[in-house]
């Protein structure tokens, strides 16, 4: 697992089945859609046992947010400058968002958070909060600010993913970035 | 209903049962969260056969889609200039956005949508297009750009509503005004 907040459990070695078990949500998710893609079809998907499934992932929800931190990884944070690193922070996420059953799962498990208040806790903790705070500090900008700029850039890409089923285009992508990098340099007086 | 894109059908008057019905819909997504809140609980609540409510929409997205329309009504074009226009209607969205039941139900069939082309489909000729075309008139702004003005607005205030379960506060919704009209007033050169 790739997520940086947690700390790889002793015991026997556990990757071999986190990694059969993401790969099978994200393509299952993309075949039947998010709501279809249920633990149990997952599982028998995967060829692994629903225990195994349910006592590492108390929910769908919990589930969902651990294969989207291994399928996103750690957010690049190259870049000389505020504006270098904010435009490949959004083209990172664009290309991630655009990955088979990435987007899906992503905008899934979003919906559900809506009306569940113990999904959205995990979605901003466990999901959210890593790239957050690496975004504050690479920044050196305030939680609200990071918070907003998530918004627009993750709000965005899903939105458009929503209404065409399809990634956002390069073109519109450079727009994003273009009309981002405007509100968030001259904010700070920075570039 | 407030939808400018369809006539009244001839026949008995229908617009009891749809303002019940729509009144219904937003408040049983509100209190079961959208995943829940089925077509056949909306007809018990309502206290409407749900033979009258498959026959008027065939899907449950399509009933949610009507919904919001008439939830929305038109989108405000008042403004002397193109800035007050936009400012105006980022702001009558946000708001509409965060009555209950209606961040609630426009999350839950977006992301519905993102794996069902024929609700796509619907979303985007039914409930986006009006909105498109009147912006699209009222700004001088050709499709492409409108689409996107469309992504940011509503995708970031639908992202601020699954992350937190409440609509974006007025502050924020300032900073989206300020970074949406820089954008789109300098990229057309008007104001």
């Amino acid at each position: 697992m790739t997520s940086t907040t947690s700390a790889r459990p002793p015991g026997r070695p556990r990757s071999g089945v986190n990694d059969v078990v993401f790969a099978t949500t994200l393509s299952t998710v993309h075949e039947l859609g998010y709501a279809r893609a249920t633990v149990d079809r997952i599982a028998a998907a995967a060829g692994v046992a629903k225990t195994t499934i349910y006592r590492r992932w108390p929910s769908k929800g919990a589930l969902i947010v651990d294969c989207l931190l291994d399928a996103f990884g750690p957010v690049p944070l190259e870049g000389s400058s505020r504006t270098e690193l904010m435009s490949s922070a959004v083209r990172w996420i664009a290309a991630k968002i655009g990955e088979p059953g990435v987007g899906d799962a992503f905008a899934g498990v979003f919906s559900d958070a809506v009306s569940d208040p113990d999904l959205r806790e995990v979605l901003s903790r466990r999901l959210q909060d890593p790239y957050r705070i690496a975004l504050q500090e690479a920044l050196g900008e305030p939680e609200s600010r990071v918070l907003f700029f998530i918004d627009v850039v993750v709000g965005t890409l899903l939105h458009r993913m929503g209404m065409t089923g399809e990634p956002m285009v390069d073109a519109d992508v450079d727009a994003l970035v273009e009309m981002v990098l405007a509100y968030f340099s001259d904010g700070a007086g920075q570039t």
